[in-house]
């Protein structure tokens, strides 16, 4: 019997050990991921407006806003769109996400500012089209990508003014406004991410007209290089979108206080 | 203290007949939403192929396969596209959320089949405007459409005989394959969410295409009813996107047994 109570301690230590070394792999494994997705939508996020703004000088001739320049003014209209829908809103979504170690305030403050920074551009640049088009004497709202981007830009709209309102301004209310505020989570994040995929559907229409409009049909179909640009300005939005969809869906990238909280708010996306 | 005992298994009683009538009527209100989101569901994938089909025989002149009558063999490209990846994939993933009172394996089998009825029509879609760009002479994939469609014809690809392999043929091996089987469940649930999406990126982006190549830029920007047509299906197609994003989304249209085996695959929607 003594024989044996020396050997279980030593077994059990060695289990243990084996079973920390297991926790810590998963753990390296795990942050291992996060650093890789982190970079990965980070240069995705930067990269796909830079393409855009690369686009514009080198195929387009720049920006401007003058009666006589249209087409330069036209420009703002996509370069400010993808920033404001896809750069700035997907950098917002994600830090949202993702700060682990910031405190809840800073985390929703970081994402009302990079919505912040989204808004004027998506005014901008919706102002930007329709300036151009009654310049041009074109009507609006003819097309499917301005009936999604009209129906992306109200969601957005609608989604800024009630999470500021809910989330930041009934902070004044704390207590009482709690479990209104945790019921709203589930329906701000749902309809976070439809505004989101909406906005990347608008782009991606937007791009086709723009080829056809531009480049026209003939050299469209003759793999010229401006086509080329144009398509993985696509492929980009929708590389982010599945970045975005994979950190949306991984449990394990919400920071640590909400990941009891709003397990709802989880199945909810 | 006697007079205690008698008071309070009369308010107990009562409290639980409030409880229960409370219960009874969540029960009730989850079924009609159930009900109300299953019959929206259904409206809109049969709608969005019956509308294809409807522009098709009334602006476009119907269907052929035939060397001299190549715009009527294209015709069979949005048509089976539509019906291959909105409404046969639709409903194959509402079918294994929603199917509540069958057997698992029945409601996989459905899921196969659904999808077995989706592959011929995107195989035939395919070739029909691989074919009709042949006959016109007209390069293939040099469009954002076509490149998105490439990549969500091939995920589709994959997704199908890696589920065929590991859901139905591996069931041969019932025990000795349940890990891995449970192991894949998240994966191909979320490439499977992936596809979806890009079927329908493909297929706005082709609308944009088919509106601006077939009724072209002046008479669409007139806002003539084939194009309203086509911007209709777009936006069906959304709508379609948008109520099987909410489905998947809600723990509660789980079939019951499931509800608890894949709460991770819940989590990874």
């Amino acid at each position: 019997m003594k024989h044996e109570f020396i050997i279980r301690p030593a077994t059990e230590r060695q289990r243990s050990r084996s079973y920390e070394s297991d926790d810590h792999e998963r753990g390296a494994c795990e942050w291992c991921e996060y650093a890789l997705v982190i970079t990965l939508a980070t240069i995705l996020l930067i990269g796909v407006s830079a393409l855009t703004v690369f686009w514009v000088f080198y195929y387009r001739e720049g920006y401007a806003w003058a009666d006589d320049l249209p087409d330069k003014q036209f420009n703002l209209h996509p370069t400010l769109m993808v920033a404001g829908f896809i750069t700035f809103s997907g950098f917002s979504v994600l830090l949202y996400r993702i700060c682990r170690c910031f405190r809840r305030i800073y985390v929703k403050l970081l994402h009302a500012i990079f919505h912040a920074l989204a808004f004027p551009c998506i005014v901008i640049g919706f102002l930007a089209v329709l300036d151009y088009h009654n310049k041009k004497g074109i009507n609006n709202f003819y097309s499917l990508h301005s009936w999604i981007g009209f129906v992306a830009m109200g969601l957005f709209g609608i989604q800024y003014a009630v999470g500021f309102f809910s989330f930041l301004l009934l902070l004044i209310c704390n207590k009482g406004t709690a479990g209104f505020r945790a019921s709203l989570v589930p329906i701000h994040a749902a309809f976070g991410i439809l505004t989101f995929v909406l906005g990347v559907c608008a782009c991606l229409t937007g791009l086709t007209e723009k080829a056809l409009f531009s480049i026209g049909v003939e050299r469209y179909s003759g793999m010229v290089d401006e086509g080329i640009i144009i398509n993985a300005i696509g492929v980009a939005c929708i590389a982010i979108l599945a970045v975005v969809m994979y950190i949306l869906s991984r449990n394990k990238f919400r920071t640590p206080e909400s990941r009891g909280q709003h397990i709802r708010a989880s199945v909810d996306l």
